[in-house]
């Protein structure tokens, strides 16, 4: 199999680096790729040391090395692209469109983005943060008046992880309720959540892909058995639909994906200005 | 003020078009932008709905909107990209030139990034989720063994979320523990933790930004009196300090810098692919 080696090269965390880069190479589904990210390489020094370690994998793989990079600084930008690679640069290839388009030069400059801290969003995201971690798993109803949004589900739908990616990527106030077995026996939303109707989205799942999942937490037990997936997911949907609530299945999609559906669902805009 | 409507199109969740754009916008500092997410546009239907509201945008603003794509679907991509806009292309820019290196035509697919579920990333992301609230501020010390970090500081220095940004975006397990003031009044760090030194990574803040932010948490409380927040920092500071613990101070940082720093100081690689 051929193999390559890919840096992700940053004056910032690298982090959009990276998640571009990723999705570009996965177009190439038979090249095995070694990545190595470089972020923070902020002065002439540092961008002297990224491109000795280009020039080194090179040197092992006799092949050029693929490098994804969000430099800002010209000078730096000039050290790590002149290193014996393919030098892809995802922040001056569309700066020259973008002055034209606009008229005006760009300001060249470090810490935009991922950089000196946007203090009020700052403080959404942690207040996000805290809510979804006050409010997770149903452990306490007595703040959804606060809540964006709150996701019903059974355990182990993906509620959690969606929560919390909704407070950090989007500054989202997100709660969370899992369906308990006492809520599904008797096929009705807890009253608790009556007044919060508009704010519920459900979270579904296959039940085979949730049996394994909760087999992971709880190898073996009643809890992860088929049986008992199917027939909380089917009572689940059932409330769901009979209350009109709209649900997603979180089966084949990522964390990101949820997240997203979910803005769109609830008609919701980033409370952050970026991350 | 010169003003922009911006658009972020893709067939996913636009998370890596917005990230990335927002980054290049921000290089022009004099324009006012209204930002525009279309995710999801994976159907004719779709790519037709897009187009429309950026000529409709055209129409009001007499300006070429500004589109940042990263639509996969050469049709799809067609049909956006002919709209009266700039478009700015995330990933057809690049793949001709990442063909040509590698010798190979890329599989031009949706769903590659933040797409189908990998299920191995999926579950340790959770796990990691988990992980991090279930050992967030210092509520349990028992499982610190399985930690691959632990961070230290005083009440609101950033600890939670960037434990959680560790787990969502990096899949690594983080604990956190404050520094309680008993801690601080016996200037030491609790046995509990002592066996897991090399796990332990200080965070510290500025004690004005401290106060700033306690004061939202619990106006005018002693808790978050500009002298209290001084001297707990400069208390926890002589704990890391005495006792060899590397410390990063959040006051200018972002979650996602406070996460890649505590990456590179801990020598830690990511434990998912990608997200």
């Amino acid at each position: 199999m051929n193999h390559r080696t890919i840096f992700f090269v940053s004056d910032r965390t690298a982090i959009t680096a990276e998640t571009l880069g990723q999705s570009l190479i996965t177009q190439f589904e038979d090249i095995n790729f070694l990545s190595i990210r470089l972020p923070f390489i902020d002065s002439v020094e540092k961008a002297q040391q990224a491109a000795q370690r280009i020039e080194q994998a090179y040197v092992v793989d006799q092949q050029n090395p693929i490098v994804f990079g969000t430099l800002i600084q010209d000078d730096l930008r000039e050290i790590v692209s002149k290193s014996t690679c393919l030098y892809i640069d995802f922040v001056q290839t569309f700066i020259g469109p973008l002055e034209k388009e606009f008229g005006s030069p760009s300001s060249h400059s470090i810490g935009k983005s991922h950089g000196i801290r946007n203090y009020q969003d700052y403080t959404t995201r942690i207040e996000s943060v805290n809510f979804a971690i006050g409010y997770d798993d149903g452990i306490n109803l007595n703040g959804y008046q606060k809540a964006d949004v709150i996701l019903v589900g059974v355990s182990r739908s993906g509620k959690t992880p969606t929560c919390l990616y909704l407070a950090l990527q989007f500054g989202i106030r997100a709660a969370n309720y899992p369906l308990t077995e006492e809520d599904l026996a008797h096929s009705r939303l807890p009253v608790e959540l009556l007044p919060y109707r508009n704010k519920l989205i459900g979270l579904t799942i296959d039940p085979e892909q949730l049996a394994v999942i909760r087999h992971e937490r709880r190898p073996n037990s009643p809890y992860a058995s088929l049986a008992r997936c199917q027939e909380e997911v089917k009572m689940a949907e059932k409330i769901l639909i009979r209350e009109k609530i709209p649900y997603l299945n979180s089966t084949n999609s990522s964390i990101e994906e949820m997240a997203t559906r979910i803005m769109e669902q609830a008609h919701l805009d980033r409370r952050i200005q970026r991350t």
